[in-house]
């Protein structure tokens, strides 16, 4: 049958297919995206916050999410977008922001779905490349947010070195 | 000021990530994925048809659309799905109709966003990997709009081997 | 001002909120929704299986994800909907599947947002109550999905005896 | 069969939960939600105004709605969003509007699902904890939704103290 | 100005208006839509199971919901549905059920947006004229949901006669 | 059988409805409907603008739309939605970009389904009610979309008086 | 400035471009659509049934709607689903209802958005070119709303012939 | 019976129509669209810019799109946005970005589904008639984007001149 023998055929195309038909793309592994959101979390639960943190792959999807007791639902949605913004574009929701205020960039990029200029939203980073990014949200505060995140990717940044 | 200097440290982890932090994938290239959908259309069209042919990466985003003229919009998205569907669970959207027919599949997984089992969704394969996925739609009938995914396929193999 | 003013009466009526004003209920924490999240990715990990598991709480919101390396992407949404419904209806979505089957629910249910009968979506109880839910998606069929499931309640299970 | 057997775990799990498993969650009942909702729309007819008033619990889910006669079928959704985002942000919706005129929160927070900033939410808490959220809409002008609002949380004050 | 000056034309043409120009609707008034929401959870409640009841106006907007402590946030959205699916057919949910099953009417009509065929909606009707809607949702099985919507109708009735 | 008993009960309910259970509404009939979208799209072309009139009932539901040939189609949705947002809140788009201008109505009143304050929508009125509305898209201004309302408006005035 | 000096190169492109680069489609007149809706409408209302007609252009965009009065808004919906299936298809949705249900086209085709397999949508075509389609919805009975899509297309046939 | 007889009905009506039943349209072709989306994105990766580029037709519909290796997703969704844009309203972009500054055009044109006012929009005309868009997405600044547009529209008219 026709399918039969060209699943034989695309067998074939795979195994020739080289540097120009393939392109190899590094992104976060879910053992650091559960190190840093449990990290995240943990920081803002000792300063008293409950929050959500979430960590998302190089293509925007989720890799890691975890939500502390009593941090409202709609930071899950917040933490994603935050997550989502800084992998998209390579830096912090708060140059995003920056850039908005300054007339750089126009706000309607805030329409993109998956989007905001929320500060808490980070990109990760293996060397110059983007593979993923990370946002936290349910803090009283984006600064908050922000400085659970910081407090996470330095706890990295120590096993790391 | 603080995040100055964690810009410093973030740098510092970027550099410390080894394997377990970063995955490495492999995906289509828009090279391939322009070459397929141009011969899949073109196929498509000798034959008398005006269908979109779709290629996805390996997360299911978009590489590139063609629309032949008079093919009615509505096949936009449904070879997106062909195609997304095809890229998600590694195989061809026929093989998925016909476990829901079996039985094996529960047609239920219909309700996924971006999922079909309609004919003429194939996975993109480098090896064994799965590294993408090609739709196309718009042809009277779900065979006809797999033969020139077929044919497409073919003359990527040949010129390869 | 008055709403100043409001703003102290009520502060009163908070106080005077007595057992017919105010409900109490019990839902799955951050540490538990965590540890079963973990136990479920590895158990399908050693396996062979790379996938997504999640854990909502009582009113169907995300406490805890985890997506392993090379699960593709439509598993978040799968997973989602699996913990979901097993949250919203208290019992395994195979349950869903064999009354769907058998008549007893119509299958127009699945038109609920976030419904979904695959198989692999259990409730989390304290007790008789529903506290929760959880979802796997990503293994070659949903019984594989539900093993997972079934392995990391075991493993709290013997941690908590 | 294995699924059966899971049964009796899963229910020896159920049982050992303990305050670290479980978390404790206070929310509004419905009877308090359709007083207040109902106490709302009175006190806004009696001002001559056709309103909508909604009451959410702790979630963000509704509890409560009522639309008065003639009152136009937009309030519904306006009226459920100021009752979600003071339940969810744990303060009126005119604080976050005036939070975000000062530049203290970013107007993109609206873009948040289910969130607005126009007048009339208010969270509604036992003691120092929100345990739900009350909205109203429909009057010509937020300030006389708000009177509707407060008119109607006086009326359970007094009767509660 | 145009604008002021056609402000007065459009008075007037408001004033001429005549019975070709302007229908007449009537639909179930807040009064009614209150007293069967109540019935129904109260009746629901005495045998046990907590629901949500929605009752609809005749455009299949939202009069009244009330959601009994403890029912699941999906209910919510299943008993809207059931509301307005039988205000918009004029019939019970069931016997759309059943026509779908005699085949009669096609299964496709539940891809309407706000239809479905779970049983537990009716019809309110003035005469022979269908004025509103309203569901019953979160009772385990259709027919105890359908239970509730009657003891509340019967209890109207009784009160009217 | 006991749904065919209910049956008759429902039917001497509807029976005994009073004014307190049905409430009447007027709302602008299919007649007027198409006289108004008729004359609008008229009136733009004969002063060269292809445009889409829509009009809505009381409820903001479509009675009528008409496109012009070369009229783009995102006209459709803008002219719906100026229609429903008149029907809504009673008074012109322009009132309402001027209020939010002003600061009496927030900017984020926008984000309502369905809603616009772009120029050219209008509230249909019989004598002080509100009946439905009337909107126009698609000329390059929308002050020239309003002329071809009240061009429209003052048509149907000259014929009923 | 540069984006002038391009406004003229521009021009100049358009200037040239040849059959190859652009594709003349044929579309149905609004003067059509406009006959056609008209003519659906008071056939089924002669009938005694309150339906909504709809026609699309080609690309499955609105030319034009008209809702009898008392023809209930989910028709908005499926009347606009049956035109555009027909439109994109280039048959009857009876056809596809039929091709369904023989198992010729796979059900899933269902999900593709604003289709639809209920009877009463019809192709427009100028000779054998499918120009747009046209729906109607509401009366008891997909065979109902067909006859009077029928009536009207035989009425237009009878004044071109 | 009654459908086939209609089908020689509608056939007859089918050669009738007349110049003021049927429009003809003219449309980008996709050999166009294809050669205007690979020059962009070639401009772009020669300028070391990874972009989306994407071509729509009169009706806004997607003839071709190209996404580069290493361009994020979000600019899929950008890319085809600012071609729609500009092919509804007939001018760039950016000079709907110039009017909403100055106040010519309200900013909430942007809530319109598939409208943004991001540079790097461009609509393609046949001499005075617009007949689809284009849109590039990715680099780092609208102006950049812009360029690559104009650079692949200058290819195209040094072609054809």
């Amino acid at each position: 049958m026709n399918r039969m023998i060209f699943g034989a055929v695309l067998a074939s195309v795979a195994l020739g297919l080289g540097a120009q038909e393939v392109t190899s793309e590094r992104t976060v592994s879910m053992k650091l995206a559960n190190e840093l959101a449990t990290a995240a979390v943990a920081s803002c639960t000792a300063s008293g916050y409950n929050v959500v943190a979430t960590v998302v792959d190089r293509s925007g999807y989720v890799k890691a999410v975890l939500r502390a007791d009593n941090a409202r639902p709609h930071a899950i949605d917040i933490a994603e977008r935050k997550a989502h913004t800084a992998a998209m574009l390579g830096y912090e929701t708060a140059k995003l922001a920056e850039n908005i205020q300054k007339g750089i960039t126009p706000a309607s990029i805030l329409n993109t779905p998956g989007f905001t200029s929320l500060l808490g939203g980070f990109p990760i980073k293996a060397g110059s490349e983007v593979i993923g990014g990370i946002g936290v949200s349910g803090a009283p505060g984006g600064h908050l947010d922000t400085a659970c995140v910081e407090a996470a990717m330095k706890l990295a940044h120590d096993r790391l070195k």
